[in-house]
């Protein structure tokens, strides 16, 4: 296993092997350097602060010299094919690159410029997948909810453009569950699911749910659909306390962050129980370098 | 003691310590690896090179793992608030905090939002505090002169918006100095200060000086304030080996960098002794070592 | 030995003294951490991806602490010299500055200002040298074709502008090589040369050749000098397998990269043999690995 650039490529079984890695980093294996004299490289072809971030304490931590390459700087302001990018990157000993692009699909194209050897993270790609992120979610909920295929999991925002949801209700469907629930603005929700019940109202998402994931929504979509405004947003899609009242009571709330506060979230709801944002950032860098050393060290 | 924001927050006593830690560095500790499996996250909202710099290498040296925040392709833009990007990164894992911002008092806030464990350092916030650079000013006067209680020291130029002089008076008035001088372009000067004496001319300021402190002058305050045009600034305010000759034949000039030649301060003096200004730059990494010690592992 | 400023600085023993360093590097030594502890700082006033993740990665292999400085974000923006740049740098302990610059004869300057325990070395200089990559070229013909020396080389394209060509054709005459070819568009042609032929036609340059050295064209130079368009390009200067015939069965074939695909050199014959690129490639870093460590710790 060389490469993670779609969730679905992984198994229940491989799933729980990154699991059991992660939580092995973070009970004592700490000091784990196996990854000293391994060169990743990081190419982020989009802005991003946290998920690069973790990626690079990830490799950093496990004792890799990370190379972040400044895209706007790069030889792709010459001419450069993101193909010779990579083969020339992977010439000088790279050992692991992790990619986000806007277009979806980039990954497969670039596993096909890569000698045996180098491993490959998609790191996000357009609205397509972003598996990382999907396997942070499910080690976030497991820690809290053993039986995950017996839960209510209500995904809320905007599904259609969210690479985070594609992957979570992929990741979920892997693991067995089949009570995923989604909603959002209409224009936002796909017309059907074959993984996921498509929701007719909030309440209906919500109800008795045992996990509930709130998507940031990109204010550039709603100016573009005319959803209405921003106050109308949090009245309609947005979770605060008084309306995660009928959800289950021991129910865990998540987001992927960045968060628009009192727009899909209240600020009192995020930074207080039972929100696990961030145990997911924190679970986040140990999952990525479970994924690490998988595809590095194997 | 996990911050320094401000260097009133400090005694005589633990300044010493710092002091002693740095001299042990210098003398063959050279090797300490303490922040082995430590990490350090740099956010830079203002450029820098040498403050940056400076700690990058200071906590490289010592073995941590070091985030340099690119603060422009940061989830800041996607209008994450500050406090989001802090706490994702302490919930990543971030030992310490190394910030520099414009807006004065803004690592009060950050505090707020720490853990216990998680360190601070302020970099340098708007015209307020630059405590590491008070502190490396203030142990290179102690490397020429031990008696630091009974020096006179000069400071001189835009003392009203320089964070360097307010830390640095300071800085001296905690360590038992009652001899400090302030002179500058009126506009420029505090009308009153309870620590330091506000001199009426330049010969009044510098004549017997053990210590003479030549500040940035920034081009647009000159402009702003019509100050008179940048040869006169020389003239009037800045610094060169014939006004020296009134100051004690022993005294020595410092300078925070970056240096305007020729306005502040002859490209002669500023390359040769008495300029202690490279001085400063060295201590200045050994000073930042000395701190980010005390405040990560105690 | 502490600077690598221009080719002819070098002997040919010093050059093999480099390669035999490159090569057992490549030899299992690569757990070579001879550079711990050590400081380097790469300051790239051009945008550079290869050169510069190419120094990253060999100084890092090494142990090095690397800083990249960030200079559209640094103090020469506040109207820092050059000067003070480097010496701020040097005084905070940088051990070797490894510099790239637009402007001719750049590290000259810089030498002068530098300890004489700091190392220097030049990663590109306006149109003048780039040492490393002609050091890595010869590494590489040699691997090829033991006998340099009698070995007929073709270089092609802009030859006036390149610093690659003049740094290759500089080491390839001290390696005792006389039997060097230069070939390209007339206005990108030297007029003479006291150490390479110049031809008349592609033909002449290309036949029983045993290396071709295709140039990057860059096309702000096609434009400015009107030379023809990019498709008259190929045809009249580019190579391909066909026009590859007329040269020696066993030719190998260069680039120093990036590569402009179909205008110097077909994507075909770029990326198989005899195309030694990703070579090229995989060398710099081995050869940038030997003289970081010749200059540093002797």
């Amino acid at each position: 296993m060389k490469y993670l650039i779609n969730i679905n490529d992984l198994t229940t079984d491989k799933i729980l092997k990154i699991f059991n890695k992660a939580q092995s980093l973070n009970n004592g294996e700490n000091s784990n350097k196996s990854l000293e004299g391994k060169s990743i490289a990081n190419l982020f072809f989009e802005n991003s602060t946290r998920t690069l971030v973790s990626f690079e304490l990830a490799a950093k931590k496990l004792g890799a010299d990370v190379i972040n390459v400044n895209i706007t700087t790069s030889s792709t302001q010459k001419g450069e094919t993101l193909r010779d990018t990579i083969q020339t990157l992977q010439a000088m000993g790279i050992d692991a690159f992790v990619v986000r692009h806007s277009e979806n699909g980039v990954c497969d194209q670039i596993k096909s410029w890569l000698n045996k050897n180098t491993a490959l993270i998609n790191a996000g790609d357009g609205n397509n997948q972003h598996p990382t992120q999907a396997l942070l979610d499910c080690y976030t909920i497991l820690q809290h909810k053993p039986n995950i295929h017996s839960l209510k999991v209500s995904i809320i925002g905007d599904i259609k453009h969210s690479r985070v949801a594609n992957s979570l209700i992929d990741c979920l469907y892997i693991l067995g569950n089949r009570n995923i629930n989604l909603y959002g603005p209409k224009q936002l929700l796909p017309i059907k699911s074959e993984k996921a019940n498509i929701c007719l109202n909030f309440n209906q998402a919500i109800k008795n749910a045992d996990v509930v994931v709130m998507l940031r929504i990109q204010k550039e979509r709603i100016a573009q659909h005319n959803i209405a405004e921003l106050d109308n947003y949090h009245e309609k899609f947005g979770l605060n306390r008084e309306k995660l009242k009928i959800a289950k009571p021991d129910c865990i709330v998540m987001h992927p962050g960045p968060i628009n506060r009192e727009i899909e979230i209240s600020s009192e709801l995020a930074d207080n129980p039972p929100s696990v944002i961030l145990e997911q950032v924190n679970n986040g860098v140990l999952i990525r370098q479970a994924v690490l050393i998988k595809l590095i060290v194997g």
